[in-house]
Protein backbone atom coordinates (compact mmCIF):
# COMPACT_ATOMS: atom_id res chain seq x y z
CA UNK A 1 0.00 0.00 0.00
CA UNK A 2 1.94 2.63 -1.44
CA UNK A 3 0.46 5.69 1.00
CA UNK A 4 2.09 3.77 4.45
CA UNK A 5 5.51 4.67 3.70
CA UNK A 6 7.43 7.82 2.10
CA UNK A 7 8.61 6.08 -1.85
CA UNK A 8 11.80 6.68 -3.48
CA UNK A 9 13.30 5.26 -6.11
CA UNK A 10 14.63 1.98 -4.92
CA UNK A 11 10.90 0.79 -3.61
CA UNK A 12 10.03 0.97 -7.27
CA UNK A 13 10.49 -3.36 -8.95
CA UNK A 14 9.61 -3.88 -12.46
CA UNK A 15 5.97 -6.29 -12.06
CA UNK A 16 4.81 -4.39 -8.65
CA UNK A 17 1.08 -3.68 -8.94
CA UNK A 18 -1.38 -2.20 -6.88
CA UNK A 19 -5.02 -0.72 -6.47
CA UNK A 20 -4.23 2.85 -5.72
CA UNK A 21 -7.97 4.16 -5.29
CA UNK A 22 -11.11 5.43 -6.90
CA UNK A 23 -12.48 8.83 -8.25
CA UNK A 24 -16.41 8.99 -8.81
CA UNK A 25 -17.09 11.01 -11.63
CA UNK A 26 -19.67 13.85 -11.56
CA UNK A 27 -21.56 15.43 -14.33
CA UNK A 28 -21.01 19.23 -13.47
CA UNK A 29 -17.64 18.36 -13.03
CA UNK A 30 -17.77 17.12 -16.57
CA UNK A 31 -19.13 19.54 -18.38
CA UNK A 32 -17.06 22.00 -15.89
CA UNK A 33 -13.61 20.41 -17.46
CA UNK A 34 -15.46 20.26 -21.01
CA UNK A 35 -16.25 23.92 -20.90
CA UNK A 36 -13.01 24.76 -20.37
CA UNK A 37 -10.92 22.57 -22.28
CA UNK A 38 -12.67 20.56 -24.59
CA UNK A 39 -15.95 22.34 -25.32
CA UNK A 40 -17.12 19.50 -28.10
CA UNK A 41 -20.87 19.29 -28.40
CA UNK A 42 -20.26 15.54 -27.09
CA UNK A 43 -18.77 16.68 -23.68
CA UNK A 44 -20.82 19.38 -23.22
CA UNK A 45 -24.49 18.05 -24.55
CA UNK A 46 -26.88 15.25 -23.72
CA UNK A 47 -28.74 16.27 -27.11
CA UNK A 48 -25.71 15.87 -29.24
CA UNK A 49 -24.14 13.67 -26.96
CA UNK A 50 -26.61 11.47 -27.87
CA UNK A 51 -26.27 11.62 -31.84
CA UNK A 52 -22.27 11.09 -31.27
CA UNK A 53 -20.49 7.62 -31.00
CA UNK A 54 -20.22 8.20 -27.33
CA UNK A 55 -24.25 8.00 -27.16
CA UNK A 56 -24.86 9.73 -23.92
CA UNK A 57 -22.58 12.66 -22.46
CA UNK A 58 -18.97 11.33 -22.02
CA UNK A 59 -16.18 12.92 -20.19
CA UNK A 60 -12.88 14.35 -22.16
CA UNK A 61 -10.16 12.18 -22.48
CA UNK A 62 -7.87 14.79 -21.15
CA UNK A 63 -10.51 14.98 -18.27
CA UNK A 64 -10.11 11.04 -17.46
CA UNK A 65 -5.96 11.84 -17.49
CA UNK A 66 -6.39 14.24 -14.98
CA UNK A 67 -8.43 12.68 -13.16
CA UNK A 68 -6.33 9.70 -12.74
CA UNK A 69 -3.45 11.65 -12.59
CA UNK A 70 -5.04 12.95 -8.70
CA UNK A 71 -5.44 9.70 -7.93
CA UNK A 72 -1.96 8.66 -8.39
CA UNK A 73 -0.85 12.01 -6.57
CA UNK A 74 -2.82 11.85 -3.70
CA UNK A 75 -1.99 8.22 -3.16
CA UNK A 76 1.57 7.78 -4.51
CA UNK A 77 3.02 10.81 -5.20
CA UNK A 78 2.60 13.10 -2.31
CA UNK A 79 4.34 9.98 -0.40
CA UNK A 80 7.30 10.25 -2.47
CA UNK A 81 10.36 11.80 -3.83
CA UNK A 82 8.40 12.64 -7.24
CA UNK A 83 10.66 14.85 -9.04
CA UNK A 84 8.10 15.50 -11.78
CA UNK A 85 7.72 13.66 -15.64
CA UNK A 86 9.23 14.36 -18.91
CA UNK A 87 6.34 12.77 -20.27
CA UNK A 88 3.94 10.05 -21.09
CA UNK A 89 2.90 7.70 -23.89
CA UNK A 90 0.37 5.40 -25.17
CA UNK A 91 -2.38 6.96 -23.45
CA UNK A 92 -5.19 5.05 -24.70
CA UNK A 93 -9.25 5.86 -24.31
CA UNK A 94 -10.90 2.74 -24.71
CA UNK A 95 -14.26 2.85 -23.50
CA UNK A 96 -16.23 6.00 -22.80
CA UNK A 97 -16.26 7.49 -19.31
CA UNK A 98 -19.66 8.40 -18.24
CA UNK A 99 -20.83 10.72 -15.59
CA UNK A 100 -22.01 8.55 -12.79
CA UNK A 101 -19.06 6.20 -13.18
CA UNK A 102 -16.40 5.52 -10.69
CA UNK A 103 -13.16 4.53 -11.56
CA UNK A 104 -10.71 2.46 -9.72
CA UNK A 105 -7.12 3.56 -10.41
CA UNK A 106 -4.29 1.07 -10.23
CA UNK A 107 -0.46 1.40 -10.78
CA UNK A 108 2.07 -1.22 -12.70
CA UNK A 109 5.55 -0.79 -12.81
CA UNK A 110 7.02 -1.37 -16.03
CA UNK A 111 10.39 -0.60 -15.76
CA UNK A 112 12.95 1.24 -13.24
CA UNK A 113 16.62 3.14 -14.91
CA UNK A 114 19.18 5.01 -12.21
CA UNK A 115 19.79 7.92 -14.07
CA UNK A 116 23.84 8.07 -15.69
CA UNK A 117 23.83 12.02 -15.48
CA UNK A 118 22.26 12.80 -11.96
CA UNK A 119 22.99 10.40 -9.54
CA UNK A 120 20.23 11.92 -6.94
CA UNK A 121 17.60 10.20 -9.41
CA UNK A 122 16.20 7.43 -11.67
CA UNK A 123 13.10 6.97 -13.78
CA UNK A 124 10.09 4.76 -13.41
CA UNK A 125 8.32 4.12 -16.23
CA UNK A 126 4.46 2.79 -15.19
CA UNK A 127 1.26 2.11 -16.39
CA UNK A 128 -2.15 3.54 -14.87
CA UNK A 129 -4.94 1.99 -15.40
CA UNK A 130 -8.66 2.67 -14.84
CA UNK A 131 -11.67 0.51 -14.64
CA UNK A 132 -15.17 1.54 -14.13
CA UNK A 133 -18.03 0.23 -11.99
CA UNK A 134 -19.03 -2.50 -14.59
CA UNK A 135 -15.10 -4.06 -14.67
CA UNK A 136 -14.43 -2.46 -17.64
CA UNK A 137 -10.71 -0.83 -18.66
CA UNK A 138 -11.90 2.65 -19.53
CA UNK A 139 -8.02 3.95 -19.72
CA UNK A 140 -4.37 3.27 -19.62
CA UNK A 141 -1.71 6.15 -19.47
CA UNK A 142 2.03 4.63 -19.26
CA UNK A 143 4.13 7.50 -17.84
CA UNK A 144 7.56 8.15 -16.83
CA UNK A 145 8.36 9.52 -13.31
CA UNK A 146 11.32 10.75 -11.83
CA UNK A 147 12.03 10.15 -8.16
CA UNK A 148 15.08 10.94 -5.77
CA UNK A 149 17.33 8.26 -4.55
CA UNK A 150 17.72 7.39 -1.02
CA UNK A 151 20.61 9.73 0.67
CA UNK B 1 -6.22 28.56 -42.15
CA UNK B 2 -7.92 25.31 -40.71
CA UNK B 3 -11.03 27.59 -38.94
CA UNK B 4 -12.25 29.16 -42.46
CA UNK B 5 -13.66 26.36 -43.69
CA UNK B 6 -15.26 22.69 -41.93
CA UNK B 7 -12.59 20.13 -42.36
CA UNK B 8 -13.42 16.57 -43.15
CA UNK B 9 -10.92 13.60 -43.62
CA UNK B 10 -10.06 14.07 -46.93
CA UNK B 11 -8.68 17.59 -46.06
CA UNK B 12 -5.73 16.52 -43.76
CA UNK B 13 -2.35 15.77 -45.63
CA UNK B 14 0.66 14.37 -44.16
CA UNK B 15 3.21 17.46 -44.20
CA UNK B 16 0.49 19.88 -43.77
CA UNK B 17 1.62 22.35 -40.29
CA UNK B 18 -0.33 25.49 -39.42
CA UNK B 19 -0.41 27.73 -36.06
CA UNK B 20 -3.73 27.36 -35.24
CA UNK B 21 -3.83 29.97 -32.12
CA UNK B 22 -2.68 31.03 -28.49
CA UNK B 23 -2.99 30.47 -24.72
CA UNK B 24 -1.80 32.94 -22.13
CA UNK B 25 -1.52 31.05 -18.78
CA UNK B 26 -2.21 33.10 -15.85
CA UNK B 27 -1.32 32.26 -12.11
CA UNK B 28 -5.27 31.69 -11.35
CA UNK B 29 -5.68 29.01 -13.41
CA UNK B 30 -2.14 27.33 -13.14
CA UNK B 31 -2.93 26.74 -9.16
CA UNK B 32 -6.74 25.87 -9.56
CA UNK B 33 -5.91 23.36 -11.90
CA UNK B 34 -3.45 21.66 -9.94
CA UNK B 35 -5.53 22.03 -6.44
CA UNK B 36 -8.19 19.94 -8.49
CA UNK B 37 -5.73 17.06 -10.28
CA UNK B 38 -1.86 17.53 -9.30
CA UNK B 39 -1.88 18.54 -6.04
CA UNK B 40 2.20 18.59 -6.08
CA UNK B 41 4.21 21.24 -4.32
CA UNK B 42 5.89 22.94 -6.84
CA UNK B 43 2.54 23.46 -9.28
CA UNK B 44 0.64 24.92 -5.84
CA UNK B 45 3.30 26.67 -3.72
CA UNK B 46 5.97 29.22 -4.53
CA UNK B 47 7.98 28.69 -1.99
CA UNK B 48 8.27 24.46 -2.53
CA UNK B 49 8.43 25.41 -6.53
CA UNK B 50 11.64 26.93 -6.13
CA UNK B 51 13.44 24.52 -4.21
CA UNK B 52 12.03 22.49 -6.65
CA UNK B 53 13.72 21.30 -10.22
CA UNK B 54 11.59 23.80 -11.80
CA UNK B 55 12.42 26.84 -9.87
CA UNK B 56 9.31 28.27 -9.58
CA UNK B 57 5.74 27.67 -9.51
CA UNK B 58 5.02 25.50 -12.77
CA UNK B 59 2.00 24.34 -14.63
CA UNK B 60 0.73 21.04 -14.10
CA UNK B 61 2.04 19.03 -17.38
CA UNK B 62 -1.57 17.90 -17.62
CA UNK B 63 -2.82 21.81 -17.70
CA UNK B 64 -0.48 22.02 -20.91
CA UNK B 65 -1.84 19.30 -22.68
CA UNK B 66 -5.21 20.25 -21.61
CA UNK B 67 -4.92 24.10 -22.74
CA UNK B 68 -2.95 22.79 -26.05
CA UNK B 69 -6.61 20.53 -26.58
CA UNK B 70 -8.67 24.06 -25.76
CA UNK B 71 -6.79 25.50 -28.84
CA UNK B 72 -7.03 22.91 -30.91
CA UNK B 73 -10.82 22.60 -30.49
CA UNK B 74 -11.02 26.44 -30.92
CA UNK B 75 -9.63 26.49 -34.02
CA UNK B 76 -9.85 22.90 -35.91
CA UNK B 77 -12.00 20.34 -34.15
CA UNK B 78 -14.82 22.90 -33.67
CA UNK B 79 -14.64 23.38 -37.14
CA UNK B 80 -14.78 19.70 -38.44
CA UNK B 81 -16.21 16.25 -38.53
CA UNK B 82 -13.95 15.20 -35.33
CA UNK B 83 -15.42 12.31 -34.35
CA UNK B 84 -12.99 11.73 -30.96
CA UNK B 85 -9.91 10.39 -30.59
CA UNK B 86 -8.70 6.20 -29.04
CA UNK B 87 -5.39 8.06 -27.88
CA UNK B 88 -2.27 10.42 -27.65
CA UNK B 89 1.44 9.12 -28.06
CA UNK B 90 4.66 10.53 -27.19
CA UNK B 91 3.48 13.59 -24.89
CA UNK B 92 6.46 15.60 -23.99
CA UNK B 93 6.73 17.87 -20.80
CA UNK B 94 9.97 19.50 -22.66
CA UNK B 95 10.51 23.25 -20.79
CA UNK B 96 8.21 24.37 -17.65
CA UNK B 97 4.87 26.22 -18.57
CA UNK B 98 4.88 28.89 -16.02
CA UNK B 99 2.37 31.58 -15.34
CA UNK B 100 2.61 34.69 -17.23
CA UNK B 101 3.57 32.34 -20.48
CA UNK B 102 1.56 32.68 -23.54
CA UNK B 103 1.71 29.07 -25.42
CA UNK B 104 1.25 29.07 -29.17
CA UNK B 105 -0.01 25.91 -30.39
CA UNK B 106 0.42 24.87 -33.71
CA UNK B 107 -0.85 21.38 -35.53
CA UNK B 108 1.51 19.29 -37.64
CA UNK B 109 -0.39 16.14 -39.95
CA UNK B 110 1.84 13.40 -39.45
CA UNK B 111 -0.48 10.36 -41.51
CA UNK B 112 -3.71 9.73 -42.54
CA UNK B 113 -5.45 6.13 -42.70
CA UNK B 114 -9.43 5.60 -44.25
CA UNK B 115 -10.79 2.75 -41.33
CA UNK B 116 -11.01 -0.77 -43.19
CA UNK B 117 -14.14 -1.26 -41.23
CA UNK B 118 -16.13 2.22 -41.26
CA UNK B 119 -16.06 3.46 -44.58
CA UNK B 120 -17.23 6.58 -42.88
CA UNK B 121 -14.27 7.95 -41.44
CA UNK B 122 -10.87 7.82 -41.02
CA UNK B 123 -7.93 8.33 -38.52
CA UNK B 124 -5.43 11.77 -38.79
CA UNK B 125 -2.61 11.01 -36.72
CA UNK B 126 -0.98 14.92 -35.82
CA UNK B 127 1.70 16.20 -33.25
CA UNK B 128 0.62 19.21 -31.74
CA UNK B 129 3.54 21.72 -30.35
CA UNK B 130 3.73 24.73 -27.99
CA UNK B 131 5.99 27.28 -27.87
CA UNK B 132 6.75 29.80 -25.72
CA UNK B 133 6.92 33.40 -26.22
CA UNK B 134 10.63 33.09 -25.62
CA UNK B 135 10.29 30.89 -28.80
CA UNK B 136 11.26 27.99 -26.69
CA UNK B 137 9.43 24.26 -27.43
CA UNK B 138 7.90 23.32 -23.86
CA UNK B 139 5.31 20.65 -25.36
CA UNK B 140 4.46 17.95 -27.85
CA UNK B 141 1.67 15.61 -28.07
CA UNK B 142 1.60 13.28 -30.92
CA UNK B 143 -2.32 12.32 -31.06
CA UNK B 144 -4.76 9.95 -32.83
CA UNK B 145 -8.54 12.11 -33.69
CA UNK B 146 -11.36 10.57 -35.92
CA UNK B 147 -13.36 12.50 -38.54
CA UNK B 148 -15.72 11.83 -40.21
CA UNK B 149 -15.66 11.68 -44.04
CA UNK B 150 -17.49 13.76 -47.08
CA UNK B 151 -20.74 11.67 -47.67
Amino acid sequence: MPATKHWTFEDFEPGQEFVLGAKHVTEEEVIAFATQFDPQPFHLDHAAAEKSIFGKLAASGWHTCSMMMRVVVDNLLSHSTSLGSPGVDEVRWIKPVYPGDTLTVSYYTKSVRASQSKPDRGVVVSIWKAVNQHGDLVATVEGMGMFGRRA
